[in-house]
């Protein structure tokens, strides 16, 4: 009988945010009369901009007609996107076009980057973490054992409120370290002083950096750094990710980019240099057929001047959610952190296990959280919420936290 | 330094068609004046239904609309394309709506679907095929060593002018068998009692057919079957996978889906029965996010009335340019098969390397084909004309090749 991967069977019960929505699909089962406000999954609400409406229709009608018409893309992406986002996202930063590889998602990307790596890679993820990161390797077979809520191969990164949720570096070899500012799920960001620690210990170890920027967006302190390739180095060792996801309410539409500098180097079983950038060409031009031509124009539109007042609007609008979700936690004695570069509050919920924490704000409050512990280890005693909701459930939201017995 | 994965550094040269892609531009940078007429790689040329278009930009108004904006979507697809794929494509067939995973594109599907497998799973795959089952494998370390044009651990089935292109059972064991009816590059289909020896072979062996079936939309004979789940057993052994590329023009639009039955199981390293469908679905709602929600919006049109009656058309539009070129082919004294029941024309060249007729081709005619050694030993001496192109272009190609000398 064909065998199964069997490292798929070494997953961990089901993935966090199924979990999330299997309890709440109980609840509101057994309570079909109370309204519930979802601040766990971070799903955007608000309409898509008005410009990438436009510019899909568009490219819609050029499909229509036979002059106009376009099948097969580069699974690259287009030149106009692909241009777009260098001039538009990394002025200054040394970053070409055909570094840029467009992609239908960011989870995608961010699972699927292990494959230009050896099997035996030694894999560094922060705790708490997104899910995606660990899931992927130990599919890949990266992990070794489960034991408890860890894997014996990973080096985790503690996250932890000692330390600013901002882990030290490894003390112990690794080869791929996933980084995530704005962090998600504790909404952190990284001084230009810490990322470059990260810069120089990947350079020095010759490991390389998943950098996933994808709330970049949400920064609005001129002193943190919007990308890796911002730091000296960092285009010998660093991968960026970045999605139009939460930016322009892409969730549903799904476009993304990876930038993979060509001079970010691997090593072959003799040690000699291949190109991560060729690596990973190969692998979009064989598993990948390009993004949706109509999805890449409402992209591309995100950098127009009507798109980018619509983002901006759309950007500020969230980071006033997130204002009022953390006064409303500050006020109830609670500390947190994010909410502030980031669309996420991450809280201390001190004497609870935070699924606990996040049954009582289900059952008493209606409000879905995401406990800290479905993110690690570290995430236990924290839950996050969500800025990305309309004004009306956060205000109705900051209400009924006022009511919530702790 | 971290390493790369060696199984990449294993892959053969570059992509097919990225191969004939340069080779016409440098013709046509040397002759800017030619006009070339590309019958090379299978992408549409006709606009995208009326039926399907519509449908998009109602979708793209939905997420205009804060009261009907739709992020995050179900990452195997929305559920009123699933049941629409079910009750259109599976009638009579016993899948059911939960057995249909929406994707991006059967390029990603065939390539993503051996991670669901033992990395020492035996591949075979016919000889000619489409590059990215072998690709795909080479990558995920189950090829062995490059030896010529093949791979030592892949087995390799030979699709011959003296079989008819059908080739034969395998004569010693193998855990994933590709079959693509109707065939690309060959353009042949399989009868319902010869698909019946494969699903039978598979449930002896315990082997699991990989059916790329996104082509079946050009049959037109009541004989052939349309599924292979049309045939007993199949559930227990087959994969089968399916495009909206073809049939309606969404090569730059992109939707795929797999079918996986609940009833297919693989082996775990005990022996114990998994469920193929779960692997699958931990896969998908890891490592995708769901396919673009207006994109999956123009699917569903696709089985409206107006666009069952719009794709009718396109395929018989198609059909009618695959007609014109086998009649000038064999005019020519050519032996070729396909073309009546799949938009590809397979072509013997006595005589000639396949390389040497598409040079001979390219230069002689303007006309771009696909030569068959690229799609393995086999198809040296073939190449392949497609029927994907206007009807212009179509009879200006049967007159240029009135005056090719072979």
């Amino acid at each position: 009988m064909a065998r199964a991967n069997p490292h798929f069977l070494n997953l961990k019960s089901s993935y966090l945010f199924v979990d999330i929505a299997q309890r709440v699909a109980a609840y509101q089962k057994a309570h079909p009369e109370r309204s519930i406000i979802k601040m766990g999954i971070g799903d955007v609400t608000e309409p898509l901009p008005a410009a990438c409406r436009e510019a899909m229709k568009a490219a819609i009608d050029e499909l229509g007609s036979k002059a106009t018409f376009r099948g097969y893309g580069p699974s690259e992406g287009y030149g106009f996107l692909r241009d777009a986002i260098v001039e538009n996202d990394f002025a200054n930063c040394g970053i070409s076009s055909d570094e840029i590889f467009v992609s239908d998602g960011s989870k995608q990307d961010s699972a699927n980057i292990g494959e230009i790596f050896d099997a035996s890679a030694t894999v560094a993820v922060t705790d708490p973490v997104y899910p995606v990161y660990v899931d992927s390797n130990v599919m890949a077979g990266r992990s070794g054992d489960a034991e408890g809520d860890r894997y014996s191969n990973f080096v985790y990164l503690d996250s932890t409120p000692e330390n600013g949720y901002l882990p030290a570096l490894p003390s112990e070899p690794v080869d791929i370290i996933y980084l995530c500012f704005p962090n998600n799920p504790t909404g952190t960001v990284i001084s230009r002083e810490k990322l470059t620690e990260w810069v120089n210990y990947a350079r020095r170890e010759k490991a390389v950096i998943i950098y996933d920027a994808a709330y970049v967006a949400f920064v609005s302190d001129p002193e943190i750094p919007r990308s890796i390739y911002e730091i000296e180095g960092a285009h010998e060792c660093a991968i960026e990710m970045r999605s139009f996801s939460k930016i322009a309410g892409f969730t549903g539409v799904r476009c993304a980019y990876t930038v993979i500098p060509k001079a970010l180097k691997l090593a072959d079983a003799e040690g000699n240099e291949i190109s991560a950038h060729q690596l990973w060409n190969r692998r979009h031009g064989t598993k990948f057929n390009g993004t949706s031509y109509p999805v890449q124009a409402a992209a591309a539109a995100v950098y127009s001047p009507e798109g980018q007042a619509q983002v901006k609007e759309l950007v500020s609008f969230y980071m006033e959610n997130a204002r009022l979700l953390r006064e409303a936690v500050t006020a109830l004695g609670l500390s947190c952190v994010g909410g502030e570069n980031a669309p996420y509050v991450w809280i201390q919920v001190p004497g609870k296990s935070s699924w606990d924490f996040f049954d009582n704000l289900l059952n008493n409050a209606g409000i879905v959280c995401t406990p800290g512990a479905g993110f690690g280890t570290c995430g236990e005693g924290h839950i996050r919420l969500s800025a990305f909701n309309s004004r009306e459930n956060v205000i109705e939201a900051v209400e009924r936290l006022k009511t919530v017995e702790l």
